[in-house]
């Protein structure tokens, strides 16, 4: 059947959208359905898991970035050619948009008012989150944080060989323990964009800052990586 | 001791059995004796750890299946003979059964009414659970999404390696984390048979729909796994 | 500094001392500081952290046994003579108690009621405990389990390679969730020794159980591995 | 760019910055923003998975220590060189403070009163922590058994191998378990100074203890590691 196969360009979108789709799909999933104190937990661990998930199911395929700002930092610091940052994010913009289109689904066969429930589910500031300063300078650093963990463990030479995509997948439920309970954790404008498009005016008007802050923070640690970790 | 071992096809099958009940030993153990907001949780690192705990303890011998849909669709995918299908199936559902009559014994023994605490760990639709259409869409869509991860993690050439049990394990559990809140969680037919059994009438009048899911969504993933995810 | 180290048998009896303290340590540190219905998880997690921490660390030098129960167990599959089960009995017996007299000092010290405080976190039958024979049974049922596990993913040609000691700590901690609110779960005579000693006559009159159930478990695993799993 | 890359003596030190900064980050960030019965749980995986991060990244420049105890403990062992002992330190509580100087601006610029939040989540005694007797009893206890786990896992002839960050991070998940309740769980002078300096008065006058603790905890395991596991 190697005839009807994704030709090799084709194949890697593909992988880059199912790994963005079992993203948001997982951490939306959980976080509509659960509440209490250890909402944070389980959310944080379900993204986690749903990363290092992909990442090792497809991750040859495309480098399993599964986000905008990993691939934008991950151009900045020339592991992927800037050409190839444009269909990448459109690849991962679809996958997210599925993953809360079948959460749609599910919630209206259910009856339940959809665009709450995604509000309630979409990254934001004031109104019950932190406010705009601090959100914005907490997405820029765990972002950044996040995109020197992923170039140093992906390194050539690294010691993280096999281990890589579990210390991606765990890093990433760590930025999210954190960063739930301020803003419900962004770092990555497809996840931001795929519950906002579903959650009504307030998290579409505030979107821009789930693009702005993780790219700055994807750029500024892809161009300090190898000036700081790389090897000389 | 060697000539007193088990053949080579029925250590298979006991191989399957064995992991059959340690996920469903497992996954009803925790449910019946937790409540609480972190059930979920529990539950659902308590189903990943005993199939990732069972898949590096026989997976090389039996594959690791431990699932009638995954077993459905292993052989979609062109990775299990057609013909090993029937007697995996009949392995898995007496290793679901042999698990929750421990457990009977053990809630008998302590007097407790068993046919309501089996019925609160089944799977269902209505009545508490989300209606039956969201929950036939989430276990055709989940129980896809596992079999396109254990497809793509089990591979040749996969970048997974001996990680691959772990990731399976850390999958399901996400799953679980979705899907309890809104139907226990089933994504195997043969978890589901093992509780409803011993649940009484509506959960027996409701297991076929967690038979027709979950291999319908294996059906889908097995089938498709090669042209999307495939090596040309 | 050579000629000082512990001679070769000596130092395989401290490794299953430190692992023994450390389970113990770990596991009653955390239920004797721990409420509320979130216990399970974290103490079923401490306890497989530090199985799987004191495997990493010592079971090249002893077998990473830390349980009399898995010593008579790994004897009766032929991984362990005979003779070596006492010594390491006794090596895993003074761990427990020097991790507890360790939480002993440190509650003394603290000036609160240190029995009632370890009779809570022994193990026990009856009186807010599931009833003896459900126990029994639990824990003949999980110990077996238990050793068939570990009997296999430490087996020659097993595919677990260097994922054994994560598994068989997991495996601990899923085997604690589901116990834990039954019998506070034991599996291990050693643990269930070192909080007995300290929690006064109930404890130290239903220990025997925790002595006979989990090493009829363990014999049976070890016995029946090789038939039902072994390698012809 | 390589002739702009730090030279090799800083860019060990760099990675001791940045672990350190990724560690108090992660554990201050969640006991920040974090309350209730899982609290312990989830600031105790956060500061694993914060430490094993480190040491997958950047462990394999500096060693990964990200905490004054653990050089002086490495140091003790014949692991570090003395000479080193006093830079590591300098950077690792660099770190330390810029991981606390970001959430003090996050909490700035949200207008909260970030002295006592930065109290609360400081090391203490006495005043709703545990006396000042077993909390010392506590830290150089959990400090020397942390040593020897460390210094175990990366000695030569380990079987631990790739997971020994792994086991690193989860076993200082398990001290903080069992610790947090007490004193909130130091293990690391860094991370004690890093929160009493952004605390006021009472955690400033109370970081001495965990300065002298932990540091006489590494001393013990570091000087005892052979004679008790060293290979012959």
């Amino acid at each position: 059947m190697a005839e009807i196969n994704a030709p090799s360009y084709v194949r890697r979108l593909i992988a880059e959208t199912f790994g963005t789709f079992l993203l948001v799909f997982g951490v939306i999933g959980v976080a509509l359905n659960y509440g209490g104190e250890a909402k944070p937990l389980v959310v944080g661990l379900a993204v986690g898991i749903a990363v290092l998930g992909g990442a090792y199911a497809v991750g040859h395929i495309s480098g399993g970035h599964f986000n905008p700002a990993v691939s934008i930092g991950a151009a900045a610091a020339g592991r992927l050619p800037w050409k190839d940052v444009l269909p990448y994010i459109a690849a991962q913009i679809v996958g997210g948009l599925i993953a809360t289109l079948i959460h749609f689904l599910i919630l209206l066969t259910a009856e339940a008012p959809t665009a709450a429930a995604f509000a309630a589910v979409s990254n934001g500031y004031g109104n019950g989150f932190a406010a705009l300063l601090p959100v914005l300078i907490l997405e820029v650093v765990i972002t950044a944080v996040f995109l020197w963990i992923i170039l140093s463990v992906t390194a050539e030479g690294s010691g993280a060989g096999g281990f890589a995509p579990l210390v991606i997948g765990l890093a990433l439920a760590l930025f999210h323990f954190i960063a739930i309970p301020l803003d419900n954790a962004s770092l990555n404008p497809a996840r931001s964009l795929a519950t906002a498009v579903f959650g009504g005016v307030e998290p579409l008007s505030q979107v821009w800052l789930f693009f702005v802050a993780p790219i700055a923070g994807a750029l500024i640690a892809g161009f300090t990586w190898k000036p700081l970790f790389g090897r000389k």
